[in-house]
């Protein structure tokens, strides 16, 4: 650096597209010229080259780089250069490309994965297990007194091949006025359930509509989430999701997890108060998307629904409380007929509502449906599937077997636990960056409003750059020497100040102390020691892994660096990292429109052997490895010892 | 009688078994001389030689016969007479019979049919669909966290060989707790369904009780008649009638037949007021029989029901306005699969509710129980089954052929549509005589109280006795040329007065109207043309027919001679006739108890065909012709023709 500083000569930039020129001298950091010029370029870690937010192409001319962690040599050869870290070295014509293309490559590149976007259309074969068949009826006559029932099953089977048709009783209480009114020319829907699976399978007539309506016939997906619940409205006659609407879960003032959730169960009244809060949930989200589309709730002739086991009894109001006792027993695997009616779910009363089986008490039907979705269980390649939600799931596998494990990761990540914890919404803190030399934070916000909190990315952000920049050590206690007001001593022990309450959105110090920060441990220690048990325990590495996918709505906003510095992710190339966003509503829609693949989601969960870790010391050992940053094994995590050689 | 009345001789009479002894003059009646010696005879046709009741027999010594229509000459050689037409010729030992035994007597010879008493056990093989099932089951562990259904269903499967065991809901949401609660060591109460009839049927777990529970497990066979509810319950191990209870339906006060009812159904919430009644009157009986019992109602495992096509419909709230329009056409002909928590019957919430099927509008599950019940679809002998309650229902055939038809008797013998007709409870008229001289009649009620009105017996009895006497004409005119006060003209026409308010238990005079009269005619009127129409359609005669079988619970107290004299049942000899009682509920007891006899019941209903007497002129034919006393045509009825020729 010191031969650039004792040049004294002028270098003449242009900045494209928009045209601005600047002379500065040789030497000038690209950034501070861009200042200087008018230009705006995003800094949101303040300059120390580590965001890669700040990308530029020299198109003509020279820079040199002061680091290039963000770039590939291909691309530093194509001309690409980190504003904050370029060095003029004469005149140049740089290249700044739109925020909004930046931000695509950070999704993609910088922060380290590919997002798959879920398929909002199904691609494989349509079969849902609900059929629409028109018929019209000779009506009856004295010489044919044949009841209304009969006479609808003559014309099922002449005209359709159905045998066997059943129907409950509500269906039957009017069907003698349906048919007249219809004037004997209906469309029956049919819930014809899955021969293949049962043979015993018998279809049940779940609506009759006057006319020809088959070209009307929708269904839902479901994904009851312990934070949060998400309904698909699926067109089944296209096997199109036509609209999604999503809703914190009405339980969380009944406990943030699924254990509060379980012992509020077992108050008086508990259990069935906990039903009505998801069920009103639903229905709400249901009544938003019938409105919204302009379809009758009872035209919704399905529902499949994904959920963890706990979330699954709850919704079915099924004691949940073995579920929490030792050996932690569910009470049902998979789903046994249910109607909407019974439930209380406000779509045709009639309609099966499908859940979709769960593998034990903590790898539920979310997980089975989010493997499926995602085609791990279909690949060669060994995958590594985690889901961190409240708790943290993982898979481990590829189409010839299948391991799974159960970590209480705890709900740190979801904003529980953390004492200026949030979950992802307006005004929380999503991605950060600290100074190493002045320890200032520069933060970015849901909607660009004052800071109110922090989400779980932040808190990964938060807790990686206090790491990487020193503030925090690797047993996680901050430290106290550092020149700088924003560390202090709470009662909580260290503290460090993220947001000064004049410029918070809550008229307080927005914070994170010790306490936060152990909690933080916990959570990524317990899902490390989750996939490593699960690595070992097949007699594999973690380097085998050939892909991972991160599942969960949480999932879909993590920075894999920033979560690799904190060791909650296993430290291997960006590249084999996927988010999937939520598998469990996905698999819950190919379910709803495919039988075959809702028979997958059965085989699935037969074939995955369950891991009890509280069975297990190894993970009590992985645990205990991962309780501090990235890990005591540091040389696991190659791609963080460079981070803090340069550091240092 | 004149050579009689000169003697003055004078005769010794010895009453046994009390051995009162009377010295009377030859040429006394024996009853005259009864009243002298203080023994009582029972008088109940006042001393005219009809009814039969004041048999006695002559021991020793010789007596003349004025009349002996009631004995036979076998009897008359062996010494029997009638008190009231014996002549005393000389000394003679009377024996005198208990009343009791008279009754029997009556009962079975003198009224001319077997009362045949139903059948409180099954004699064939037992083979309920409910099963009992004990298993063991090893509690789970952290080694085998099999779910607690998949546990239960993998001991059921290996200890019992029961496979697909299915469940609902309620059923689950406590399983957990029940388990571990009887210690893994339970009773499970299995629905098998018929896999005979449905190969699909899966087994359905509706209880599961601590311990070896096997030897304990209930049932209840119901009818539901229009006018009276009554429900057996049974001992499904054993396949015996523990107890038996009966009220009058709680719809009664929302009309007394199966029209008005439908009507009622029809007004805002009708149908599921209607429900709601029914109910109520089933839940009473199940309480009273579950307390007297000792048996709680959730061990009621299966309610199996017999009741008219509108009554099963109004049971199960399907709407029945089809049934009364043209052409006549019920919902549904036989049950579809229903719970009693569905229904809302108190008995165990997942027990099935079977109804049984039904031929069509007017020939219902009642009719289809009672033609199996009676044994006459299993002989070779042509038989007429005739269920006279609030509708007239009629079976012709045999175990080759069965056809039906039903015809709207109205509800006159059950004490509707006549002003002084009421229900077979205390203080009924039911039996009743009419001195041809004086016109004066005798007459017994119910519980020997003050008459209150006539039952339909009483009804038969005094029509006839007013047609044998000559109070009355074949049209059904009252003659009012009569010396006597009990004949007057009323509001109604002419009547006869057959209680004077100061003996009566309302009042009032208790009378019988030509009006009365009218409706009691169209009702004979209308069973008498039905089955004449059935017998014809055929090509048969009704002489060809070999055995009457009277079912239904008024049919019980038919006085068979009397009912031939109206023209009520055909003029055949008594001993054709076979009262069989409530031969709905026997059916569905059998059915109950047998799933060879519940598919016995269906095969019957599929076999029987109904004819549609709205179609058939003939019909109407018959009816004009059989509103007479006892018809148009005199010679069909020579026993009748016989009594009026002695008469005159």
């Amino acid at each position: 650096m010191a031969e650039e500083k004792s040049t004294t000569q002028k270098a003449i930039l242009v900045f494209k597209p928009t045209g601005q020129v600047v002379e500065v001298e040789v030497g000038t950091l690209l950034s501070d010229a861009a200042v200087q010029a008018g230009v705006a370029l995003n800094l949101p870690c303040g300059g120390q080259g580590r965001c890669g937010r700040c990308r530029v192409k020299v198109e003509h001319g020279a820079i040199s780089h002061r680091s290039g962690t963000r770039l590939t040599s291909a691309e530093m050869n194509e001309g690409w250069a980190l504003g904050c870290q370029a060095v003029v070295k004469g005149d140049a014509v740089v290249f700044v490309p739109e925020q909004e293309q930046v931000e695509v490559e950070f999704a993609t590149k910088t922060v380290g994965a590919e997002r798959i976007a879920l398929a909002a259309e199904f691609s494989g074969e349509l079969d849902p297990s609900v059929r629409r068949a028109h018929v019209t009826i000779e009506p009856p006559s004295l010489e044919d007194q044949t009841t209304d029932w009969d006479r609808l099953l003559r014309e099922l089977s002449l005209q359709h091949g159905f045998q066997n048709v059943t129907a409950s009783l509500p269906m039957l209480r009017t069907l003698g006025r349906d048919l007249r009114e219809a004037d004997w020319n209906a469309t029956a829907i049919l819930e014809m359930g899955d021969p293949v699976q049962n043979p015993c399978a018998q279809p049940r007539l779940i609506d009759l509509l006057p006319g020809d309506q088959t070209d009307r016939c929708y269904g839902v997906a479901i994904d009851i989430g312990t934070t949060s619940n998400v309904v698909y409205l699926v067109d089944l006659a296209r096997g199109k999701v036509l609209d999604r609407a999503s809703a914190y879960s009405g339980q969380i003032s009944a406990g943030e997890d699924v254990i509060s959730r379980i012992i509020f169960s077992q108050k008086r009244d508990g259990l069935s108060r906990l039903q009505s809060m998801v069920l009103k949930t639903l229905n709400g989200l249901l009544e938003e998307l019938s409105s919204r589309n302009q379809i009758p709730l009872r035209q919704i002739s399905k529902a499949v629904v994904a959920g963890n086991t706990t979330m699954i009894q709850l919704f079915l109001a099924i004691d949940p409380t073995t579920i929490r006792e030792m050996p932690f027993i569910p009470t049902i695997s998979q789903s046994l007929p249910v109607t909407a009616e019974e439930l209380g779910l406000n779509i045709n009363p009639q309609a099966t509502v499908d859940c979709l089986p769960i593998v034990g008490a903590y790898v539920g039907a979310d997980i089975t449906a989010g493997v499926v979705a995602s085609g791990m269980a279909d690949t060669d390649a060994l995958t590594l599937f985690i889901d961190v939600g409240t708790n943290g799931e993982i898979v481990l596998g590829n189409r010839d077997w299948l391991i799974t494990c159960a970590c209480s990761a705890g709900p740190a990540f979801e904003g529980s636990g953390v004492r200026h914890g949030m979950r992802a919404t307006a005004g929380a803190i999503e991605e950060l960056w600290i100074d190493h030399r002045t320890f200032e934070p520069t933060y970015q916000t849901i909607g660009q409003l004052p800071a109110r909190g922090i989400c779980g990315s932040g808190m990964i952000g938060l807790l990686a750059e206090m790491f990487i920049t020193g503030i925090v050590d690797k047993g996680g206690k901050i430290r106290r020497d550092l020149p700088t007001p924003r560390i202090r001593v709470g009662d909580h022990g260290g503290e460090y100040v993220v947001v000064w309450a004049n410029q918070s959105g809550i008229g307080a110090d927005i914070v994170i102390n010790e306490v936060d920060i152990e909690n933080l441990l916990r959570t990524k220690g317990a899902i490390y020691a989750g996939f490593s048990v699960l690595v070992q325990s097949v007699g594999l590495e973690l380097a085998d892994v050939e892909q991972v996918f991160i599942a969960g709505a949480f999932g879909q906003y993590i920075n894999v660096e920033k979560a690799i510095q904190i060791g909650l992710l296993p430290d291997m190339p960006w590249d084999r990292f996927r988010y999937l966003g939520n598998t469990s509503a996905l698999g819950a829609f190919y379910s709803l429109v495919s039988r075959p693949m809702r028979r997958h989601v059965l085989k699935v969960s037969k074939n995955m052997t369950y891991m009890e870790l509280s069975a297990d010391n190894t993970f009590y050992d992985q645990f205990m490895s991962a309780l501090f940053l990235p890990h005591t094994d540091i040389t696991a995590f190659p791609s963080v010892m460079r981070v803090l050689t340069q550091r240092e």
